[in-house]
């Protein structure tokens, strides 16, 4: 088992794009590898965005797909039918895909054990986020044990924004040289480029950048 | 949440028929529903035995796809190019396909809360068996954990035949009422019908028939 080489799942976003970098800065950069997961998102512009912040990184990228969630059906964030509503008062949001992280964590970590690689990074946060409980701490506990026991082979998740907020996440990006990069990432749940600017995702994004007094490169008027 | 209902997650094999059946018993047998994956199997005529084994049953049968062991690759379930290779004597055998059946009761569970059921059956067991790490009680009691947490939804997961041996599982297969099922269900590495009697599995399945002191229907010459 390699320790100083790390699977960083990218979604092509600013949370995973920080993350690639915290990952280049804390494993050997040369070991370390991005993973996205093509999974039937409405939005391909994700897809795109990964593989540009992953070749701005000069990290290996592989795209695996995942055709499940799509059968599976019911959500906003792969059923074309489905708009993305509103966060609601109570309970979760429709752009809630039931299993999504624990799914992608399991690939993920299935595609480093064929690597002998035992360190997986994502960047889910429990704080100043849309309310899903894969993103929590808890749950990526009890997630990194049963991978553990399961494939016998000690997986280390790393989270870390777990517990920042989106400013801190901005901070963190900012002290780790990944702003130049955030250009290229993507957020805004209407898949929209220049963002929509007004979906959760997109409100989330913009007051992150705020609180932390810098400008935005995505959305920077050049 | 409806506590009488369940999935069971049916490969068309004999304990996951064994497991139906036992769902059968333990809830609302008109609540119950089979859930397989065709995950690229080599065999397609495992998707053929739990699509007869769920009409003989006479419960709901879903297939879900998934693309991505196929597209991970190295392992002799999914790939034509890897033969079954001899139990070998330290390690995991190359039918290993890591993840797997974290990944199953991941989608299994995602696919219960969709209908609002929290039992999922599976047949995986510890003992007698291949020695896949997915399938001991350890890993499966953290996967509850990560599952219900991850989806904030009580999952129980269901293993009747975790501890037994294979000779008990037929043992229970016959107090079910499961037996003339066992003619439709699927086992041999080598994707054979009538069996090849010669891999692992053949050799297993035999042994807990033998033991047992019963004839395997599918095997039974007419």
């Amino acid at each position: 088992m390699n320790t100083d080489s790390a699977v960083v799942v990218l979604s092509g976003g600013q949370d995973s794009t920080t993350c690639l970098y915290w990952a280049l800065e804390h494993f050997d950069p040369s070991l370390v590898e991005a993973l996205t997961f093509d999974y039937g998102q409405r939005h391909r512009i994700e897809l795109d965005c990964a593989r540009d912040v992953a070749d701005y990184a000069g990290v290996a990228h592989t795209v695996l797909p995942i055709n499940t969630f799509a059968a599976l059906g019911g959500n906003a964030l792969t059923d074309d039918d489905i708009a993305v509503a509103p966060m609601p008062e109570e309970g979760l949001p429709n752009t809630f895909v039931p299993g999504r992280n624990l799914v992608f964590l399991t690939f993920a970590a299935a595609f480093a054990y064929q690597r002998d690689i035992s360190n997986v990074v994502t960047g889910v946060a429990q704080t100043d986020y849309s309310g899903y409980p894969d993103c929590r701490e808890a749950t990526l506990i009890a997630l990194e044990r049963a991978l553990s026991l399961g494939m016998e082979f000690d997986f280390q998740l790393h989270t870390p924004l777990m517990n920042l907020s989106k400013k801190e996440t901005v901070e963190m990006a900012i002290n780790l040289g990944a702003m130049s990069a955030m250009a290229l990432t993507h957020t805004c749940y209407e898949g929209q480029r220049p963002p929509c600017g007004r979906c959760p995702a997109c409100e989330l994004r913009a007051r992150g950048f705020a609180e932390a007094g810098v400008e935005d490169p995505l959305t920077a008027t050049p």
